[in-house]
């Protein structure tokens, strides 16, 4: 495995070089909207501290990122109505990480409806946004 | 969303009224092979305190739950020398999840190799002990 890379687009993200939709911060986490979700509400919740996958993250970041996980989960689904949710996390390419630092995929699932392939288009920022007051409403 | 439902498969392995092929075990997770597997070594690791889905599981638990599942994780990349790892928690019938208490899916990853999906046959016993054996053997 190999070391975490500090240009990566969520380390540029996390020092506030590249906007994104945020729908949660605090100490342990950022979480923001998806750009290429692959259903509407598609959040990323990503570790503050650095570590490139699951593998090589310090066992305390993940025991404290987990209940966050959880809590902008119940707010997603809340916010889209879903009827349930569907966690991915991605260790190195062939796990299917494209970003290498450590997040985790949180998509609202409603009965019958597929997840999008991965490598969809890039969603419309005000549709985003208007998503993102929705699960940030539920999180206050 | 139901309330949690003691007569799931996994309250009944828990409970040892129905076998599995296990890999580790202490006071917080159990982990064994998945008689469907998506892929060669995937594993499941479940809470031993009961709860339906990511939603309704007490925070603590979960980050008691996670550092198990990082700890099986890397068990089960070294065992089958994989370059990945994907990791799926699904809550709920719409968000893929089939037995109704908390689980955390845990599949190797080869590059090139694509899941099988997740109906799929069931893996020979005596297959799946022996990549159990390895898995162990990387716990110990």
């Amino acid at each position: 495995m190999q070391a975490y890379d500090e240009s990566n687009i969520f380390a540029k993200i996390l020092r506030g070089e590249i906007p994104c939709t945020k729908v949660y911060e605090d100490d342990a986490v950022l979480a923001f909207m998806d750009i290429m979700p692959q259903v509407e509400g598609h959040v990323l919740v990503i570790a503050k501290a650095p570590s490139r996958t699951l593998l090589d993250t310090d066992p305390a970041v993940l025991a404290a990122v987990m209940p966050r996980v959880q809590t902008v989960g119940r707010a997603v689904v809340k916010a889209l109505a879903a009827d349930g949710l569907t966690l991915m996390q991605f260790s190195e390419a062939a796990g299917g990480q494209t970003v290498f630092h450590l997040h985790f995929h949180l998509m609202p699932r409603r009965d019958g409806v597929p997840l999008r392939p991965h490598e969809g288009p890039m969603a419309d920022p005000k549709a985003l946004e208007r998503v993102a007051a929705r699960i940030r409403a539920e999180l206050t």
